[in-house]
């Protein structure tokens, strides 16, 4: 797999570690608009990997486009500041996935421009996907999946509540620890703190069970440390913030059918995922110790790139996508085996 | 949607109770050799189902192709039996989701087969699909699209513990309830004793994951009442048959991939379907009180006649159709209302 890679933050460089770590393939090329990267080899930007390709500034100086199985887009939360980039890739022809939050269910806050790039994908037998571990997975595409053995379905109720302790620091900085209650407000009304995707995922999830949303909304609080904590942005005074709690709720008419709880705080006890589908048969199904966000991200992305080439063109689902799974090591067997897999007869 | 099907024994009749009760559709026509159903009208044969077409007894008595949107086939495990049926229907074109246990994962044992039947459904437009909940859900497809959150996978346990107590006589009657060590024992030797599909199973996960099993083993052991129990069929006495337990081993070279445990019987304490990935980020997921086998095996046949047709043409398995989930009724929301969906504010 010949990876175009664009936006070399935190996840895009460790999803180009995993792609070389994993052994499923190589880079095509590496793109970020950082001027500090500008021409600078990729292994002295990702740390791990052995790659001499300088890093461009902008997609137009791309030039090996033949060489590119997938491309994958790390850069924003916001379709709109992505689709510049997305357009240029879908041009090409080649299959885009990216991990942007609105991608996931574009059709929620920016429809015209899920159209259009559709309309774009087919016209150019290019494919497009949004995916992450949440949204992508553990709130929409699971529950989806989950409720393939139920004859009615009458709501969803899906948890993911985690330890934040063992998050990397910015992500610690995102969901708000170590503010008071009124720098919290401030800071979610500026806009920058909070999960995105909880609408997405409801949404994904309504249309495909066949709900017609008329009313959902998302309540958003601060979750107070109940004592002095540590966490990677120094110590947390008592009754200051631990982390973050969204929940979001869906309507059809009166009837409350989705109900999706995230919460993610320093020291937060019994972390998991959970699904409860409430029909025939009622399903309960729970994830001990919840799935771990920084390493499932990548992971997620670099499997879907392996799937989505195979698909018809057009913007794609997790939904419409053919079963997502760990992609192999494209390497040969005694290769793998001589790395040492452990016996455990 | 428009069902042709094919099989009127107890899950048949199931399927076509969910079809109409489900909203989802209607009978283009129903066919089972049984003698004494042929030429009763559906109504008769189905309880609670209102439909005036009578039972074919022959496929070939079949003229209204036109009408089809999907045929189901529920008549036998063995791939070879159906091969016929699956045929005859392949030609005219249209799609078939069976419940064939041995075609969840064909190449197993019968590759020869399944690439015949691949070709002919390729050059027809065709569609072909089996499923079921198990195989085809709780012990492949649901553990395979678990890693699509992993960068690594290096094995897979799986476990599905059911308590018999609820399930259908034929059902426990197929796990032994019951009988003595060597009545057991005379039945799994005569091939009528034993749940089908650790195989398939197996073999459909390693595939995906990229692991070529070497060597497999599959044990099979009687699970004996520790006190009498009551069952469907009768008071089963103290160190008799309450059930059967499978356990299925997939190793790649010296390295045990994959556990696949099976265990149901009378009085299953603690029941549950449990799936642990054994890699990064290592997983642990569990359906409290397991997924029940009755309801769950015609519901997920029909989900999935809702999303074959759109797949490509070709034999597929539950890893290459898009995502499967509970089908929606095809009844406008109002009356779907008038029904009354209950409020939860």
């Amino acid at each position: 797999m010949r990876i175009l890679h664009i936006g070399l933050g935190p996840l895009g460089r460790k999803l180009i570690q995993d792609l070389y770590g994993r052994g499923l393939g190589e880079l095509a090329g590496a793109v970020d608009v950082a001027a500090d990267l500008a021409g600078k080899p990729v292994s002295r930007v990702v740390e791990g990997v052995r790659c001499a390709l300088p890093v461009l500034d902008s997609l137009e100086r791309f030039r090996d486009w033949k060489s590119v199985d997938c491309a994958i887009v790390t850069t924003s939360s916001a379709l709109e500041t992505c689709a510049p980039t997305l357009r240029a890739l879908l041009e090409r022809g080649i299959p885009v996935v990216s991990t942007c939050e609105e991608l996931v269910w574009p059709w929620l806050r920016q429809a015209a421009l899920a159209e259009q790039l559709d309309r774009l994908a087919r016209r150019r037998g290019a494919r497009l996907l949004g995916t992450g571990v949440n949204p992508g997975f553990v709130m929409d595409a699971l529950p989806l999946f989950a409720t393939a053995v139920c004859r009615k379905v009458d709501g969803l109720h899906v948890w993911r509540i985690q330890d934040a302790s063992t998050r990397r620091v910015p992500f610690q900085r995102k969901i708000g620890v170590g503010l008071s209650e009124s720098e919290f407000v401030e800071r979610v009304v500026a806009g920058g703190l909070r999960h995105v995707g909880l609408g997405e995922s409801l949404h994904l999830l309504a249309h495909h069970l066949g709900w017609t949303i008329d009313h959902w909304d998302e309540e958003l609080s601060i979750v107070r440390a109940k004592s002095p904590l540590k966490s990677g942005l120094g110590k947390v005074a008592r009754g200051r913030g631990a982390g973050i709690r969204q929940v979001a709720h869906g309507y059809e008419g009166e009837v409350l059918r989705i109900v999706l709880e995230f919460q993610a705080s320093i020291g937060q006890r019994d972390p998991h995922d959970r699904v409860l589908v409430r029909g025939e048969p009622e399903l309960d199904l729970r994830v001990e110790g919840g799935i771990h966000g920084d390493v499932a991200t990548s992971a997620i992305a670099l499997n879907a790139a392996a799937v989505l080439p195979n698909a018809a063109p057009g913007l794609h689902t997790m939904a419409s996508l053919p079963l997502v799974h760990c992609a192999p090591a494209r390497e040969p067997r005694a290769k793998r085996a001589a790395r040492g897999a452990v016996a455990r007869r």
